[in-house]
């Protein structure tokens, strides 16, 4: 049964692969299964209809039969649980990929994440760049402590997983800011990333939704 | 075995349970696990031997022979993968729980934790109230999303599970704020959890770390 996933029917990244259906594409693209997208515009995401799917009005969600989930981290959990190749065998080294998925959601990402919001919703308050450089600080507090984990690994603990995936596309909201070159372990780690056929197959689908859109 | 968590040796709250370790001790008590709790001071948090259990430099964190993980999301996934009680057994609503697990850190909880980050680094700030405004709005949504989802339920969905204790938690960090009794079915949701002697035999046990310090 081919599953569907939703994606921005016109994303505000312009195909740069920053929303979060790009973690999902890719993590399909890993294991190698087809999927359906289901275009969502802003509008539709805030009715009854997608509110039933994702109670938060947002983007991706994972259909599969009479099963439908949400959340990025959810969903890449569910697909490594049923196809090979994004998570490891052995029980330890699993749990403590799931510990990075997390990680990268909930310890990573809300730093960047109020980098974004604090552009959109403060750009033009006086006290907008004060609050940015508070911002900047916890986000590199956080890519400090990253980049000393993650060392000259490859990837966070041991193979490429599912983890990775999670934290490469968290480290790439980075991108506009200019902060992520002052991390060259982390910065050598996204590339790294992006240089896999499965992430670049997975970009191309998302960029080509872009193109097509009128105006794209 | 018996499993290690880690907590904080003089917690922040003052023993209201709003630390992370709460997560820990619930999802154990809950499972009816027994478990020893190794408590760290700022300063060890920082230190490397932390540091490489826990490498951002928090509580709590979770060691059973020679596994150990971080993520109060990571550790209450392995807890309940392991005993039941905490998920449940048909596929779709365990995958389903694991999405409200991901939810409760990576939508409900990043406003929540911003108010707190807000009122320790901001409050001096002409700019404060504005800001906290705005932050507070953004809490409000997603309480609107998700009390309109749980609507008359007892539970996230369906039977207890380790999503709603996921989720309880996150939402008791909102009691100093006030917001939380606008929402008169979230405000109950959380009161039913309290009522759980699991619930109440994790608080007790955090009150009492808190009561026996220094100065507790």
């Amino acid at each position: 049964m081919t599953m569907t996933i939703t994606a921005f029917e016109s994303s505000p990244d312009r195909g740069r692969g920053l929303a979060r259906d790009m973690r999902v594409r890719w993590a399909l693209e890993e294991v190698g299964q087809p999927y359906n997208v289901r275009l969502v515009s802003f509008k539709t995401m805030k009715q009854p209809a997608h509110l039933a799917l994702q109670p938060f009005g947002q983007i991706p969600t994972y259909e599969e039969g009479d099963l439908a989930l949400f959340e990025s981290g959810a969903i890449l959990l569910h697909i490594a649980e049923h196809y090979p190749g994004l998570l490891p065998d052995d029980a330890n080294a699993r749990a403590r990929a799931i510990t990075w998925m997390f990680a990268a959601v909930s310890t990573m990402e809300p730093p960047i994440v109020d980098r974004e919001i604090a552009r959109f919703t403060e750009g033009d308050k006086p006290w907008y760049e004060e609050h940015l450089a508070m911002i900047d600080k916890r986000i590199r507090t956080r890519l400090d402590q990253l980049s000393a984990r993650l060392g000259d690994a490859d990837w966070l603990d041991g193979a490429f997983s599912a983890a990775d995936i999670m934290m490469v596309h968290v480290l790439r909201r980075l991108e506009s800011s200019g902060i992520l070159p002052e991390y060259p372990k982390l910065s050598a780690y996204t590339e790294r990333a992006r240089e896999r056929p499965a992430y670049k197959r997975a970009f191309e689908a998302q960029l080509a939704v872009f193109t097509a859109a009128p105006g794209g």
